[in-house]
């Protein structure tokens, strides 16, 4: 009888699921009010959403609910790269600065945004740490800093490494203005002119720029859109390379979260060989699962990974305040800054050291997980709805960015043309590369609130893309 | 009888000046107050301090006053560095690392400092500006901000040229992360490892590790301590050098300023070979003459020169706002901006540009000037009387540093050792050259409130370098 009951439940909201009544991202009724609107137990009720979950149909967030992820079945995953393994340096900074140049107007609906929008993020909450700041540091901020980075700030990043055993301490941290300046510190310190660096493919195109300008070769790893790069692909290429990048957890711009295994397997190869790792762990901490992924750095034995990150993603693209752990190299990446900014600002960072100090950190991430996993199931639908048929996205579980692979006659580079003058901002693949791939591809941002108006405008772009077929 | 009374005057002021009543760096007493005092005509008091300034006895503020200025005659001026004109890069780091270290300690009195001591900061103003700012950004400063900068900070910037003909726009402006970090975008944009650049000699450490770090050549100017580089010794080595950077106005840690003959033949001579200047003119503003002297980049008619400055030894050090004017390398700055840092904290710049936009920046520079004029001048009293027989000062006519040389015996590493102990921090001489000279020469910061316990200080500081003969 009870069996019966749950079933019932669970294929009447299956039925509203297929038929659009409730909708990818919606939030699911609450456990109580099933259990009141239905007048079952509330263990009925629990084991109806375990079938829907079971088919697929929801997933459930912690300490939120549950949601509709039901995803059209003929909406597959794209491809695995397959660049070339040799070393590049060909040039997109035309197509690159052409995307940037619209950036500032909000006129224009910026799926290309590499940030989430304002209306994510704590400000109010931000304000009054900044104002604490300033009433609480002496000199109000005016101040150098000791040049490797507030004390405060470095015990705060490194408490929060215990979600993965990153048994840090404050002084194993480097605060930076932001994430790409500690790479660019890594860079500088390990690496030189002529050397060889390895990356995944698609990659953030500022890594590709700053390599490229520091004089090195990119080699472009083949990675998957969900399980990031093939470990055995990197140790093909290890007798060539002095130093690894990868954004090992939601890796922008696929969404690609690289599983314990091969983090612990490329760890290993890297150390046998004394090849330091830059990770870029700058969406680790908006993930959509249970628990925090770990970094690369969690399976450091030797100090040979450099474990970055930021709060851009998260808090306050506007304050430059990011961070590396540098293993090893401290010493190295401290003279790095020394020379080429002597400090970082003093004030935006004590903020940001204020806020994680009263645990507003973690909140806000719950709330800020809640919402971009929600949108990521949205874009995923209206992708399936609109989007030419043999779209492909990639499945983030964490971040804000996501991969799709559109008919190869579509070229994104003439799509976002054409989006632009319907004030509609997209990250053409091409970005992505230092070769000439990804051109049927594009970068998505959902990290923006969810509204009809976000979903008319993928419905525009869907019709746009059509147009190119 | 008119003359006669001004001379009478004159002689009893300066008898109480060389007798030591009137100290170097008081205040002498108003025209006014002498008028009543003595009760003569305003006239008269005038040519009385014409005639105590003709004989270098006194020194006028513009908009502030008189002040004593005598100088026993035994004080003279160090000699022209004679650094070889080879090209070096050996080391000085353990030195610099010891003397940063004890540089956040305040129980020190530093005189190492390399920044003007909070006391002298107008902090409350700007804490108005940063609240501000706070609540007139979109997203109060958590936004990106254009990679060029903050464009009413770069226009303030480009209005504040006007003082030398500057001639600028906003968009002639690239902000950067403090002035050492415009530098250094500069020195990556332009040269390749292996270049060789000119530099002063002694010249401020941090371009010297700067350019070791990136694999540069450096080659040290002979430097006169008044006039700064001699043109005919760059002259001799244009032909080896990709660049040259110049701290033209009140250099750091000379206090020399080059003469706008110097100026512009420096500049002749570099453009007739297109070799690019970088001017470092972060003290400009400081001067304690009537004018603020011109910059390098003022006979610029190429785009040559890229001329660089900062808030940092004005107005709040550590919000790390600083600016480049790359001239015709701009686009080259902008994107070495964009690939190493991305952009500039939003919320400093903006503070920094109310600042400036409510003229509050010139009120505070009047105030600052005569403060570190009467300091420089205490400073030089102070060493005169305290320090051991043929000691040799420069005469800054601005910022506030001046350099010291002492008897060929006396080794200022050993000093720093035993003057920390007392607390007492000097910087050693050896710390501004790549190559084994200044050993008996040291940098002393006048940028603290001037007390008694300075004098004793200083006092104290003469003791122990007597006791190294």
């Amino acid at each position: 009888m009870k069996e019966v009951l749950y079933q019932k439940i669970s294929a009447s909201l299956s039925e509203q699921i297929k038929n659009g009544t409730l909708k990818t991202g919606d939030k699911m009724p609450s456990l109580r009010t099933l259990h009141k609107e239905y007048g079952v137990s509330m263990n009925t009720a629990i084991q109806a959403y375990l079938e829907l979950e079971a088919n697929g149909l929801i997933v459930s967030r912690p300490q939120s609910g549950y949601y509709v992820s039901y995803k059209p079945a003929y909406l597959s995953v794209p491809s695995v790269s397959t660049p070339s393994n040799q070393a590049k340096s060909e040039s997109v900074e035309t197509l690159i600065s052409k995307v940037y140049s619209t950036l500032s107007n909000k006129d224009v609906t910026r799926f290309s945004l590499g940030v989430p929008e304002n209306e994510l993020l704590p400000i109010a909450k931000l304000n009054k740490e900044l104002v604490n700041a300033m009433r609480d540091l002496t000199g109000s901020g005016t101040e150098y800093e000791e040049i490797q980075g507030n004390r405060k700030l470095r015990r705060d990043i490194a408490r929060l490494t215990y979600t993965w055993n990153g048994n840090l301490s404050e002084d194993d941290i480097v605060t930076t203005a932001g994430a790409m300046n500690a790479i660019s510190f890594g860079l500088m310190a390990l690496t030189q002119k002529g050397d060889t660096i390895a990356v995944e493919s698609p990659v953030y195109f500022g890594i590709l720029q700053l390599a490229k300008s520091l004089g090195l070769k990119v080699i472009e790893l083949p990675t998957h859109p969900v399980a990031g790069i093939e470990p055995d692909a990197l140790k093909k290429v290890l007798s060539k390379i002095k130093a690894c990048i990868l954004v090992s957890n939601f890796n922008n711009p696929l969404g690609s979260c690289m599983p314990d295994e091969h983090k612990m397997e490329v760890v290993k190869m890297l150390s046998e060989r004394g090849i330091p790792l830059i990770e870029d762990d700058l969406y680790g901490d908006v993930y959509f699962g249970n628990s925090r992924p770990k970094p690369c750095k969690a399976f450091d034995e030797e100090g040979l990974v450099l474990w970055s990150g930021s709060v851009s993603k998260t808090l306050a693209p506007g304050y430059r305040v990011g961070w590396l752990a540098p293993g090893k190299f401290k010493d190295k990446i401290v003279h790095q800054k020394l020379i080429h900014t002597v400090s970082s600002t003093t004030i935006t960072q004590e903020t940001i050291a204020n806020f994680l100090e009263k645990g507003r950190y973690e909140h806000h991430l719950r709330k800020l997980r809640t919402e971009l996993h929600a949108n990521s199931l949205q874009f995923a639908r209206a992708v399936a709805e609109y989007f030419p048929e043999g779209s492909k996205i990639s499945q983030p579980q964490g971040g804000f960015m996501l991969w799709v692979e559109l008919d190869k006659r579509i070229d994104t580079t003439e799509l976002y043309d054409l989006a632009i003058r319907q004030k509609i901002s997209i990250a053409p693949g091409r970005m992505f590369s230092l070769q000439n791939q990804f051109t049927n591809c594009m970068r998505l941002s959902y990290g923006q609130r969810w509204s009809e108006q976000i979903d008319n405008k993928l419905k525009q772009l869907g019709r746009i893309a059509k147009g190119l077929l």
